[in-house]
């Protein structure tokens, strides 16, 4: 097989071996229901419970505000299905145009359920000001909810300045941190987060499972219903192991977290360098200022992302024009439009990760220009 | 440490090997996002469809009627909130008393929600008659669900009567088989089995992933929004190492099912013969005509199941006194109770996996007459 160049690690990361191992481990070991009284079951409950610390120290939380999920989907759902039924209609709920579709479509569902929403819009550099925030809010405001970083541009908000905005109208906060978790430092006390959405699978751990931070666990209405698991918010048999290789991948992400920036950035410099920087006309996609350093969108004139995606594919390189969860939409994303860029070009985000080699970096700019020559758009 | 004898298969079984070789394998090359349309997430994808073709293939559906969950009681969830919540108010629904929680907790909120609900109840063997879903069905009744094998008791139930009658009426038949799957042949064609909900852990397979079969898996409202992932009724990455792990179980099921039978089968008797044959006034819970092998659900007149379930624990030996899911409840569960029985005394499970052995079962009886005689029952 031809060398494979993966650098679509914002869709899903490569899990670091330590995972793999720890996961197939649990599994063998702590198969017992954590929900069990005996001593198997209370052996599986320790391993949920050492990752529910974890998770909650990495953001500055206390464990029992931690809820684990099967995906950062349904802890995007949780904070505004689960958050805002209990709320009295027509509460006011305030997002942006450019959070994932598992915050836009539960947004929309609550439209129709009789709650008014805003959606505040990015700046051409995809920023939400906080500005435009205080123009919008109201004393209605019951919940607003403003990504970390998005997962598209890698636009870091300010996330701070939001959610004292949102307190000074007594609203509750909540920031879909799932691009940002484990790559961007994230106090959930400092930073006045009231909730907030993670994933395993973004951040080198497993797929399948994810967390709520909520400061008050007990005010979300459960999705689904049955046993009292966590707290009674979230049922389900507790996925011993997966929840088992979150943990060990938050606890190496803080470990190896300084080690590998560096080289991360680097790789970003290349890539940069390499496509942007040669006054061909491609450009970047959003604020490079506040931005992470493990994505970069570029913005090619002319050119036809699904077109652009397939000749990159078929030479080994593995990029996206967006969202994984949205692949196979025509035209460019929600993201992108909103920044009022889109029309007449590709965007094609490039998404690092900590295995990602310089060489690699090198061999991806060398098929990038290669794949956009032979569409006649260099 | 002590020896253990873990008799609580029913709360989760023990995976088998080759299951978290091929969990961690996935995630180690298969990290990609399935929903990606490259070559790795395209790879991905592969593999998820390859489960979804195996599970289709076992109960002797469609693929596209598959449709992967996080668990079990998601699986049930969808069934019961997601089709009902698409009927017109005031639908009338059918269920029994005796489900798992997961199924009862959303037929509650559904009585919330101004549906009608009748709730059919068992005799004293554990057994919903036919007859009684007769006597209480109506052309206003929508859904039928009733559980194909109880995971309290084992207890089996007559489904092919139940969904013809159900069908006599234009009514959709449901079944949560998570106890039953791969344990008795399940066809939902000659069954008439309309929607079918499995767990991955309960079949030696892992945590975190079931499925919910559907004849019609468009006509379900989802319980979470986002992405369009299966059929745009369950939005979230699909959980691919967990999925290829249920394939994996699945497939090894079909293969040692029968060989595995005979001494799933040898082991229940020497519980049955040592533990209720001495004539020591222990009973069964439930009609051993129409049981699991897997499951036997002991009586112990006058004993507590908390006391009883400790002092089995400390000498080694796992078993449960209901679902895990419902662990820490005081009292007799509801199955229990359903049947008129539990009152005045401890009902005690043992339920049984493939690695269980003789000998185990053995000292299991003796750890069990032991416990018992330390209370005073004996």
């Amino acid at each position: 097989m031809a060398q494979n160049y993966y650098f679509d690690n914002a869709a899903s990361s490569m899990p670091y071996p330590e995972v793999v191992k720890r996961v197939a481990e649990t599994m063998a070991i702590n198969y017992a229901n954590p929900s069990s009284l005996h001593f198997a079951g209370q052996s599986s409950m320790a391993v949920i419970e050492k990752t529910r610390e974890i998770a909650a120290k990495a953001i500055g939380a206390n464990p029992a505000q931690i809820c684990f999920t099967s995906s950062g989907t349904e802890a995007n759902n949780m904070a505004m299905l689960g958050f805002c039924r209990s709320l009295p209609k027509p509460a006011h709920i305030i997002t942006s145009a450019i959070e994932h579709s598992s915050l836009l479509a539960p947004a929309s569902q609550l439209e129709k359920e009789g709650y008014r929403l805003t959606y505040l819009k990015p700046g051409q550099d995809g920023i939400i000001s906080p500005r435009s925030l205080l123009a919008a809010i109201t004393p209605d405001t019951k919940l607003v909810s403003i990504m970390h970083a998005n997962n598209e541009t890698g636009v870091v908000q300010d996330i701070a300045a939001m959610a004292d905005i949102a307190h000074l109208y007594g609203a509750t906060f909540h920031t879909d941190a799932i691009a940002s978790f484990m790559k961007i430092g994230i106090d959930v006390v400092c930073m006045g987060i009231d909730m907030l959405s993670a994933s395993g699978h973004k951040c080198y751990g497993p797929k399948g499972v994810g967390f709520l931070y909520a400061k008050d666990v007990e005010c979300l209405e459960p999705l689904m219903l049955g046993g009292s698991h966590e707290r009674g918010i979230r049922p389900g048999t507790l996925n011993v192991e997966q929840i088992a290789g979150l943990g060990e991948a938050i606890a190496l992400c803080i470990k190896n977290g300084s080690g590998d920036r560096e080289r991360i950035r680097e790789i970003k410099q290349l890539l940069v360098d390499g496509i942007a920087g040669e006054g061909n006309g491609i450009l970047i996609n959003g604020s490079q200022e506040s931005c992470l350093d493990e994505i970069v969108n570029f913005f090619v004139p002319g050119g036809r992302a699904d077109m652009m995606l397939a000749a990159m594919d078929m030479r080994g390189l593995q990029v996206s024009a967006g969202a994984a969860c949205d692949a196979g939409a025509i035209g460019p994303s929600h993201v992108i439009s909103a920044m009022g860029r889109g029309e007449g070009g590709a965007s094609i985000r490039f998404s690092i990760g900590r295995q990602n080699t310089l060489d690699e970096a090198s061999a991806a700019v060398k098929i990038f220009l290669e794949a956009t020559r032979s569409k006649g758009l260099l």
